[in-house]
This record gives C-alpha cells, structure tokens and sequence, in this order.
C-alpha cells in the first residue's frame, strides 16, 4: 500500500505555520483531554489538536475496519494492536481529510467545532500503556565516553559491546508525558572515600537525550521477530528523557545494573511519529565492525536522520541548548535491538517502549548527558544567564527537542520538557 | 478489623483432605476459566474451586462496598485497588460462607451447582495483570555462592550488598502461570576460551527457586513508601521459578545486569495466598548486621516460615526432590525491599510483582537453582532414575512447593509445574 500520506507535495487547509515540525506529512498519533474533559486519540496538524474519536463517529474514517470505540479510548494500544496496515489506511485518509483540495469538512462549521482543538484547549496524557520498559545502550560514543570515566580509557567498552545491543529491562510505572514535573529523588549513596553508605537526596541529577519506538504485538511467547520483519512491529518513535541519579545508579548497580538511579522518572514526548512518516529521512547508521551474528545482520538503511537538540532553561527561564546530537549516531538500529530483545522468545506486546540509550555524538557538544557534558563535574557548563551546571539543579526544566528536515522536508516530534521540583514534600 | 477468617478451629462444610495446602483457613485468590468458557476471580478450598463472581451476584457479599462486577474480571487487580480492608471483609465473609455451622449455600442446591467447580473443570489463568516486575536478590547465601562461583570467594558478597536490598527489573510479558510450557531459549554466548561469541541454543537453562509478593497501589509518583507501612501494601505472595539462561546471562550482564538470560519466562504458581492468611507463620529472618540505614529499620517479625520443595520430573515423570529451602532464610524483608523500592519515588501499582532472588538455604541440599547445587556442572545432581542433571534438560518438569506448617496449622501455596520443552518451532 502507497503511503500517499507521505507526499511531499500536499498541502493542507489547516493553518500551519512555516517550519512546523507537524505539517500535514506528519500526522502523529496521541491522546489527549479534551476542552470538555473528554479523553480521546487525537493527531495533530500545525498547532491544531483533531479528535479522531469524533472524526470516526462522524463518518470520516468509512470504509476503514475500526472498531466503533478505537479512538474513544485512553490509550493508544488497541489501534497499535490493529497493525501497519491500519495505521496507514488511518494516516492516509486523515492526509486526504486535510488536504487543501477536498473541502468536505474544511465546509463544515458544525464538524469542525467538534473534530479541531486550539493546543491550549487540550492536555496531552501518556500515549500508550506501556507494559513492558526496556533500555539499550546503543550510542558507542556513549558507551565509550562512561567506560572511559568509569572503567578504563584503553578498554572503555566491555567485550560483548559490539556484538550485542547491550539493553536492560526499566521500570514502566514512572514514564510520565512531556510538562510533568518530576521531583528530584532520595536515595542510598557512598560518598567518596567513605566506608558506609548515607541516605538523602541525589546530588548528582542528570537527563539522557534519547529517543524511544513503540512496538505492536510483535510474537507469541517462545517464537523470535526475524530483523527483516522487526520494522513491521515499530509503530512510531518519541523523544525520551531518561532521568538519572549518578550518585544512586553508581553505588547500587554492580552486579545487576541500574534500578533507583533510573526508575524515578523518564519522559517523552506526546505524540507518536509513525516510522512510515520518517521513511524519507532513513539513513544509513555507522559500519558495523565486526560483522554482528546473522541474526542481528541487514541490508539497506535502517537509521534516520534525526536532529537533536537539548535546552536547559533556568528558573528564570533563561534557555541554554547544551547539546545538540542526532539519531544517526546510534551504532544499533531499532531492528537490530528489538530482533535481539525477541531472539530467546521474549513476548513483545502493543505499547511496549524501547529507548534508545543516551545518544552521544563524536563530538563533545554532542553528548547526550552532563555526566559527558561536564565531564563528571570537571568541565562545568556554561548557561546563557552566566551561571554553570555539573548536573541538574532544582526547578530546572530540561527540553528535548528533535525534527527530520531535508531540502524542503520537515517532520519534527516537538519537545519533551520537564521541570526538576526539589526532593517531595519540601 | 479483627481477621476471623485465620480462626484456627473453624472447620468448613467444603470436603477437604487432610493436610491440603488450601484448608479454610487460607481463602487465596486467583483468576479461572469455567467449564462454561467464563473467566471469573475466585477462591479455593481444599479441591473445590469457588467462583466469587457468582457468589457476589447471588448476594453473598451484601454489606461490603463492591462495585458488581469486581470479581466479573480477567485480572485481579481492581479488587487488589480496593485495599486491605476490603480483601480482609471478603475473606472474613467467604470463612463464614463456608463454615461448618452456616447452612445458607451449603443446603442450596442451585446456588451450590453455580459458584463451586471441581478443580478438573476449571483451567487457571494469571491472576494479575503485571504492570512491572522486579527481582530482588536478597538471600544471602546465593549471592555468597554466586559471588564466590564467578567472582572471588574472599569477597563474595558485593560493597554494597549487606546496605541495600539489590533488585532489577524484569520481563512482565514473559510471566506464565503453572503449567504453561517454556521453550528453551535461544542466544548468544561466549564459549569457553573463544574469542568471538556464537549464536545457538542455551546450554545452561536453570531454574530459580523463588516466591514473589504483589502488592497494591502504594503511593503517588514521588512519594516513599515508610517501612512501617510498607506491608500494608502487599497483598500476598505466590511461588516464582526465575527461569534463568546461564550462558547468555554471563555474557549478557555486564555492565546493566541480566537481560535476555532471564527474560525468555517466568513461572508463578496460580493462588495468591494473603499477607493476612500468613500471619500465623511470622517470624523473624537473619540478624541483620551491619544495621541498615534507618529508611530500612523495622522492629518485629517480618519474615515468614515458608517451607519450599523443588521437584525435577524426567520425561518419563520420575520425581526427584532435590531442593528444601524456606522462605525465613531471605536476608532482606518484603516490606525492606518495597520501602527500598520506592525511596527515590518510584510509584507501586496494583498488581506489580517482587521476586525474593533465589532462595538458597545455608546447607548445600538448601540451594535454589542448579548453579548452585551442581556448583557450575562440577557435583552433578543425582535423580531417582539412575541419571543426573548439571542443569535443566529439554522434556524435564520443574516444581515448586510450599507451605507453612506449625502445630496443627497449614497454609500452602500449592504448586509451579513448568515444562521445559525444546527450542521453538523444533
């Protein structure tokens, strides 16, 4: 089937305004609260909020096998369920709806005071129910630039790195959308030279730029996803902030990795950009050397080319970006990660999240962390207002920001923004 | 709320066999299909099933604030949402349905033929919906033998071990109730001496013998859980085989812990016995020394006497035990593990599981997990025909049991029974 939505030549009757990282090639999906307290599956075209609920009740979607409620719903993991074909039929006629040609609803007053939605009027929830969190660690600059800090500089990766997209399961309870204040976490840590551990708030918080795909039902129990077939399963993708306590993650993760350092807070972005409307920016990620395992192995392009850019915006709202790195960088792809995570039988269901790993480029104003940033605190960054960060202060807002753009071609995820509140209840 | 469903002397008009893990004073919870095809939440005594769904429409819950379809679910969680006053109304309620001296249901005939079911008619079904699992690894003695198998016997137990109660998280999607069949994994790993890793089946499928807690919703996100409140929010344990993949595991774990060796399932058995029904069998667990930072610190008996069994059965169904350890033997508390688990904030939801870690006792009979018993390969376990087993074989059965048994009193758990059957699609 023809993604005809993708077409770079249409143009829509929605206002939208130059450089929207949401033109009408886009079409993302999301939930969201309504002006009425109603909450429905909704895309988004411009800065205008459409209700597919109400679309579908009002015949738009004729034709499309969807269940009567498929957009009345809280979460988006029935749709997803629904598989690539649905998606498409779904994205292309909401490009056809849209379209600055056919004026059918663009002429109907009384549909458009239901279906459309000015962003303020609306509040953007978690799009998925996500029942399973996994984290890679695929950005070897990453990889390289922490085993160096933290290990040895002349064999900063471990040995399985580059034959395995090294990943661990995170904790799904605490993923929290774009706008929700995260509060900065207490915990066990063991200072510098100290015998015994103590206890109280991390000082030492940080962000990891990174991005996520969310997956379809992808197997039954016991049965791999071969890597020519994983892209099938990838919905879409959203920015991720992968929130991180040093101090915690350093003191608690030998032998079993990260678990309090990380499972605090992470967040995403709001609306899911389907893998068919990133399809002309693929790209090809780094050489592979050596050649993985004939499981992990693929032809063709398989990364994208996506620009990342992350702001720290002070209390006083003083915005300093601080890096700006890209997807491409990622050593392992999304089938690569999600053909591994599938190998032993492992079940993937809709809505299950997989994060990329921080994403560091090769230079230093591309890394994806403070940690890399500021060098474990030995290079402090400087901020707009004058002052410098090692890590993250309190009521800090980090801002993730990412967006595809090629000769005339813009598909953007928005921003991820989330304010660092001091430790609970104080 | 006085517990009057833990009356040692009441006796039930249920037939129930002598010493049966489910006599009236236990009332578990679980999740089962009807011979009619319907899935309901029910109950159990000795091996007579009970269907609360109808026992709840025929009026036998009236007086206790229940939304009609609470036990009409395929998961338990709502009712778990409810809270611990709610599940001890329900069990008190249930004791005094089926006590000898009460002859509303016993004498009538039509309701008997709806609400109870042999336990050959019904199929049982995961009784929660995991929204995450973590695994601890909280006996001393297994870290100890692991410490001392893979890293060094003089420093067995990590710094940090004897301050934190080390956990990671898990596979929900992967989690299967007794009697579900696994599939030996595949994956990849590094032979001994090679320099490259190999893809193929795991050679090293293990068992771990463990029982897991589920709790309910403990906190907002943020928010910690205090230790003395902590068991407020577990709801009751189950047994857990923590199927592990030794040879992708140790390739797999460094630096962010197990992943792939662990994630291909889990076993739990069906009933979830009550924190409540456990009460009697409290006790105290080891000394804990050095003494744990004061967001650790509890006074009493937090541990319970909890005897465990594990069974290999050949294919040609020769039982061989060849594990007896118990529950009391866990270093770190359920309620330390929770207070731990969400000091950094980390929201808990209704029907989220823990997994104690491997159970291993001090003695070598005591151990959890064929690692361990065979100590890697080097004793191999001896089975009642004539073979021996270094690790888990294809067609081999693994079964946990447990119960608490003191005086005239027993409450169990009944049993895990998994298959291991060969690689998928062999």
């Amino acid at each position: 089937m023809s993604v005809t939505a993708n077409d770079p030549k249409r143009k829509t009757w929605i206002n939208t305004p130059e450089n929207s990282d949401f033109p009408i090639q886009n079409i993302p999906f999301g939930v969201f609260l309504t002006r009425d307290d109603i909450i429905t599956i909704g895309t988004r075209i411009g800065d205008t909020a459409i209700d597919l609920g109400a679309m579908h009740q009002l015949g738009y979607f004729e034709g499309i096998p969807l269940t009567d409620d498929i957009f009345l719903q809280d979460t988006l993991n029935d749709f997803i369920s629904d598989g690539k074909k649905t998606w498409r039929l779904v994205r292309n006629r909401i490009s056809d709806v849209f379209d600055i040609k056919n004026e059918t609803l663009k002429n109907n007053e009384d549909h458009k005071s239901i279906i459309l939605f000015e962003l303020e009027e609306i509040e953007m929830k978690l799009p998925v129910q996500i029942g399973d969190y996994t984290d890679f660690y695929s950005s070897r600059e990453h990889a390289t630039n922490v085993g160096t800090m933290f290990r040895d500089p002349e064999n900063a990766l471990m040995p399985n790195w580059l034959h395995i997209p090294v990943g661990y399961h995170g904790r799904s309870s605490t993923i929290v959308p774009s706008g929700v204040p995260i509060h900065r976490p207490m915990g066990q840590t063991l200072p510098r030279g100290a015998e015994k551990p103590v206890f109280g708030p991390s000082r030492l918080v940080d962000f990891e730029l990174e991005m996520a795909f969310i997956t379809t039902d992808a197997n039954v129990m016991g049965e791999p996803v071969p890597i020519n077939e994983a892209e099938d399963y990838i919905f879409g993708m959203v920015l991720f902030n992968d929130w991180s306590a040093r101090d915690i993650q350093k003191w608690e993760y030998v032998p079993l990795g990260p678990f309090l350092g990380k499972s605090f807070a992470s967040s995403i972005s709001p609306w899911i950009v389907t893998l068919d409307a990133l399809e002309p920016f693929r790209t090809k990620g780094p050489k592979q050397d050596p050649e993985p395992l004939p499981y992990l192995t693929q032809d063709g392009n398989h990364s994208f080319d996506i620009q990342l850019e992350l702001d720290i915006i002070t209390e006083e709202g003083v915005a300093t970006t601080i890096s700006k790195s890209n997807f491409k960088y990622m050593y392992w792809t999304m089938a690569q990660q999600l053909a591994h995570h599938t190998v032993n039988g492992c079940k993937v269901n809709s809505g299950d999240m997989m994060g990329s790993g921080t994403i560091s480029g090769p230079t230093a104003d591309a890394y994806g962390s403070m940690l890399e940033l500021a060098w474990q605190g030995t290079r402090p960054v400087p901020l707009n207002d004058g002052t410098e960060r090692k890590f993250i202060q309190d009521n800090d807002t980090v801002v993730i920001r990412g967006f595809c753009q090629e000769g005339g071609r813009r598909v953007g995820f928005g921003k991820v923004s989330t304010k660092l509140l001091p430790i609970f209840g104080s």
